[in-house]
């Protein structure tokens, strides 16, 4: 990974050029991975024109010495980060340093330049290291298969477990531990298990609640492995549907199909949301479609593009996104289909391999 | 609930007379979830004379409606909470509003500056609600007794599990299991469990690495129930011993009940980390306690007050802490004895139950 990982540090290099900036900060935890292998969470990576510089503090200096080793130097802070990110500043080159305002707080930004003092000009830089992360390289993809893979077999083996009497958080409970003993190092999001009317929550928390016949189960679900997201979503019946819920079933569906064929290079995210929302509205359902398409997914388990709404960023080959349509409908339930999906030339390939057909259990 | 909520937004208040400020704007999660019950990861609480008024987007209106009833209004915003809150302003009698500087980004700041436009000035009003949440009231600290036993009891039922040939996340898995068991809401961070040198990283993540005779094994675990966290770590050994190994073991333990014995109302925190300090330094051991010797510890797994060196901040009732100190000896291993405990007039209440002594399994 040490010659990976250098060939990122180039290319942000090359950004910097285009945003007249010598250096880059970077704090966000992900970003920090993506560019040297560090995974501890307190860690901030200072990219020079010949140099990378890691901040961390005592717990982690081992780590990094481990994780780390295409940086030029771990620096362990006794301090807070921006007072040893400061000093070194003082005392090096760099005038000029960009930052991301979408990653520092106000707080960190005046601690930074009281450290650094006024030899330090700061410039807001935004999403160089998202831009890279969002398009993934083939061995990234592969990583998210095998993340995806193992999240599909979690979520249809706990099909099984859906017997009217069972609780939400036993179910999510099953998810997370099939996951974690096929090797996930966690769950990407807190599990969601809704049963009937709870499923009317897109973001639903397990509770207590136990499953009834004839309700809709959402099951919705992530893994990380090997420092990669999946996140997919199913809906199945407990019990006999009515046409009612079979047609929502089947719009969602339908919703899910016309967005994975809207994923072609060179279309804006938001057009791909617009081919959703289409087959919902013609339906009738779309004022119960309350979110957005879907996003992107890698190391984060939300990250760019945002398939939403009159978003203008353009699909790429080698993108990674979530496909995942619903409906909620209030006092009775929800339904949503997702999968990771990834574009490549030839079209889009879908990650996820559970089965899509409305299924009465 | 609801009474609670709203005695809490009162002592909101109370803090911002004195800070000459009209409203705040909360941002961070645990704080909107402290104020007024909302779960979703998309809130922001505008705490007003008159009114409060929680801004979410379309996947949370239903759930915000259930669980924050003590508010006065929830917003849904169509695009970026920031939009939705600088309108209302706009339009409202409001003039000098708080915001967190430690909370907010940059970017956000510029972007609320924007949307609420000249009529409004911004104040930076550091940790108010923090501040209120650092002090627990008996109903939070029944709370956190029940997620420190439901944690104690899961690592204790780990321990049979440790037998050589064993893998780090599959031990890691059955923690995990067993806390949502038991009913637990997930863990509260990613669950560590490492052996032998391995456990020379005080934050080491699980591996495939498995598990030999005559290793040490670290597991530091935390559930959140009700919202609320636990957190601790034992520390076994796997074999026999040797005189050394035991020797640091009773030097760890020492140290604990030496700052457990230094938490008593009024002191400084950084007297607490000092205690458990000078036994390791009396013990030759001090260059291996590379982290401080606690921190707080409720909504969030990390919360004020810091038991750190130099920290000023005093001691007071109904304050939960954890107690955590440890050595690390590259080569060799790790061992860290954590308890969560509780500050009353009478002295320190230990929450977590497991056993304390060194054992060999």
């Amino acid at each position: 990974m040490d010659q990976v990982h250098r060939e990122r540090i180039k290319a942000v290099r090359r950004r910097l050029e285009a945003e007249c900036a010598d250096a880059l900060l970077v704090t966000h935890r992900p970003n920090v991975l993506y560019l040297c292998g560090f995974t501890g969470d307190s860690g901030a990576l200072l990219v020079e024109p010949y140099r990378t510089t890691l901040f961390t503090d005592g717990r982690f200096t081992a780590q990094a010495a481990q994780e780390a080793r295409s940086v030029s130097h771990v620096e362990t802070c006794p301090g807070p980060l921006p007072l040893g990110i400061g000093a070194l500043l003082k005392k090096g080159n760099t005038k000029r340093v960009g930052f991301d305002p979408n990653r520092l707080t106000v707080a960190q930004v005046k601690a930074l330049r009281t450290a650094a003092g006024h030899g330090i000009r700061w410039a807001a830089v935004s999403a160089v290291v998202e831009g890279l992360r969002a398009v993934k390289s083939p061995q990234e993809i592969d990583r998210m298969r095998r993340a995806a893979i193992l999240g599909s077999e979690a979520l249809q083996e706990v099909f099984a477990l859906l017997k009217p009497g069972i609780r939400e958080f036993e179910v999510g409970a099953e998810i997370d531990y099939k996951m974690r003993r096929k090797g996930a190092q966690g769950p990407s999001f807190e599990t969601i298990v809704a049963f009937g009317g709870h499923a009317a929550l897109p973001h639903a928390r397990p509770t207590a609640r136990r499953l009834r016949k004839n309700e809709l189960v959402v099951l919705d679900a992530g893994a990380i492995l090997a420092d990669y997201c999946c996140d997919l979503t199913r809906t199945v019946f407990v019990g006999r549907a009515s046409r009612r819920v079979r047609n929502w079933y089947q719009a969602v569906l339908d919703a899910q199909s016309a967005a994975r064929e809207a994923l072609k290079i060179g279309v804006e995210a938001g057009t791909v949301d617009a081919a959703a929302r289409k087959v919902l509205t013609t339906a009738g359902l779309e004022r119960y479609f309350v979110h957005s398409t879907g996003h992107g997914l890698g190391l984060e388990v939300h990250e760019e593009p945002r398939l939403a709404r009159g978003q203008k960023q353009k699909i790429q080959a080698g993108m990674v996104v979530t496909v995942e349509p619903g409906v909620y409908v209030h006092g009775v339930g929800g339904i949503r289909i997702e999968d990771d999906v990834v574009i490549h030339a030839r079209g889009a390939e879908v990650l996820t391999n559970a089965p899509h057909e409305f299924m009465e259990l």
